[in-house]
């Protein structure tokens, strides 16, 4: 991964929007920006420097991993020693305008961090600029969601073998999470949703203890992490024999999916890609059953930039990688969603997901 | 659960702190208060209403949980819908003083509710009310807990059957992971963590593809969440023969871990309890090598307070869940740490983890 390339470019985003330096606390950044897959560090960024703070419980694996940055372990939290070290830097330099990230640092950290500073050195909320570099994904990670994606995709498989009437919701969650750990994946990239039945009406629908009936819906929503980066898919399938209305429903999803999937391609804003969706349900006269946006950024995050939704105007440029994922959810009753990840091209988008959208249909 | 006891409790500790409401927003604290689940939703608490808003995502999901405040379906985001209310209430009520949760609303979230309010609406940082009602558990929460350390402890099982040379660390996690989900576990609590020959000095070493080496310790760190509740062990087991050194390590750790569970009781000091465990390791020549703190509180969050850790004076009591959980780590070589939960009781504590602390050798 090209690390020192993101810290310069960063460093001359930072010269362009006047800050003197940015404390990087979100962690997702930091592993961004240098490597590091710890849970407790700070890096901080200056026009010249850049130093990462963490503390004596990841000595080696900040040895092993940052590339970069220079290393200091921190006596206290690392958040405190990155102000002491500004507040040094400050005294010698007479001034300094430093970036925080106001969308993840809390009011607290930001008085604490305050608290410690020299007279010289002054607080200011940076734009999201790691977030929006981290939005066009690079060769190799590219190379990775591929991969992460394929492998996510051949739990689809084992959820097939496994979704029969009277096996559990769970049972089935435990049966991907095995093959995905033996096939490599650092861990699931959510929790495994497996809603079946009138719970296929809960886009949230977690795996639970609930048995899958003789004859309904089942979503199936998963994704793995793999060398850091996650997959994100789902697929409906149907146990018994489904009716007109159900798969109304499921073309309509499908056909929703595919228009929206049609949509994305460098220039289009996500608020439009999210319409394409949406204009298709409403058609079909599922508009008030689709009850979330279309979908979202994936990448060392499962939901990342840009927002896939109403209203977005985040423009479509190639590398970016994105869900589309829109479902129909009518409550106590059923549910159906399809999800892929797709990344933009120079013309267009590929769909990265390379599992079959007809509906499935399992007999009881 | 006894939700509503909660709300009212937290209401009188607002009137207390001349609080005229508090906006909760941190997940497990709603959970706490009123039952939600779900992972998107802000609480209002007023002196003499509450409101929960959530999105359309989580109409089902908010109406079956929620207990006690009013289900309030946002059309925004439902930050900014419990912002609109709060204005509209201000507006009849002259003036407000409401709290929010500084240690985990985002400087941005703060920016943005802020910007929205009516003048008479005055944000102040509040105390972690919610987070100090948590540390004491009632007995709904003990019995959840107590059932959650078993479930976990039966996982260890699976791992001495599972930990032999050559196999890796993740196919240990994988089967343990699977036992989970049979046994009814919701989730892990966090990343397995299986460390084995020298990434056993990795504190927080999660499992990875190196295999198992033919001798020497292998920390196994794992819990479970069931029906809410979080659980937290730690084992360090040898593969092969003990070497007298290795024994002396072992025994060394032993003994803070048990020189701290005797610490255990109302009136004392957390960091008394991290210093029981200290002074052990220091006379052993360790001192240096224990690189974390000894423990922290447990319940619907797997760190939560009180911390225990130097320096800390928060005073033990009754119903408070914590882990116990010294460990010496010797970079480049070997580690190896014993983790239990115990809860305070009226006279001392009760170690919750059933599992023995004696040294295990598995032969290759």
């Amino acid at each position: 991964m090209d690390y020192r390339g993101r810290l310069k470019r960063l460093q001359q985003a930072l010269a362009l929007r006047k800050l003197d330096g940015l404390l990087v606390t979100h962690l997702p950044n930091i592993h961004y920006l240098c490597g590091f897959t710890g849970s407790t560090g700070v890096l901080l960024v200056t026009a010249q420097k850049s130093v990462f703070f963490t503390d004596g419980r990841y000595t080696t694996q900040a040895r092993d991993e940052v590339i970069g940055p220079r290393i200091a372990i921190a006596r206290k939290a690392a958040l405190a020693e990155a102000a002491g070290w500004l507040s040094a830097q400050g005294r010698r330099l007479g001034r300094g305008r430093i970036g925080i990230e106001a969308e993840h640092m809390t009011v607290s950290e930001r008085a604490r961090v305050s608290a410690l500073l020299s007279s010289g050195v002054e607080l200011k909320n940076a734009p999201a600029l790691v977030e929006q570099a981290r939005m066009a994904k690079d060769r190799d990670e590219i190379a990775r969601l591929r991969a992460s994606v394929l492998l996510g995709a051949s739990l689809f498989d084992t959820a097939l073998q496994t979704i029969r009437p009277g096996v559990t919701e769970v049972e089935v969650a435990a049966e991907m999470e095995y093959q995905a750990r033996h096939s490599g994946a650092d861990q699931m990239s959510f929790e495994t949703i497996i809603a079946s039945g009138e719970r296929s009406a809960l886009p949230h629908g977690r795996a639970s203890q609930a048995a899958i009936p003789a004859s309904g819906f089942v979503v199936c929503d998963f994704g793995v992490i793999l060398t850091g980066y996650c997959s994100d898919m789902t697929r409906t399938v149907y146990v018994g024999r489904p009716s007109e209305e159900a798969r109304h429903l499921y073309h309509a999803v499908s056909l929703a999916q595919q228009s929206a999937v049609e949509a994305v391609k460098p220039g289009v804003s996500t608020g439009e890609v999210d319409q394409a969706a949406r204009k298709v349900l409403q058609k079909e006269g599922f508009g008030r059953y689709f009850t979330h946006s279309t979908g979202h950024g994936v990448g060392l995050e499962i939901h990342e930039a840009p927002r896939v939704a109403r209203e977005q105007n985040e423009i479509l440029r190639p590398g970016m990688v994105i869900t589309v994922e829109p479902g129909v959810y009518i409550p106590g009753k059923w549910g159906a969603r399809i999800e892929d990840m797709v990344v933009v091209t120079e013309s267009g988008c590929e769909v990265l997901t390379p599992t079959s959208k007809d509906l499935i249909a399992i007999n009881g």
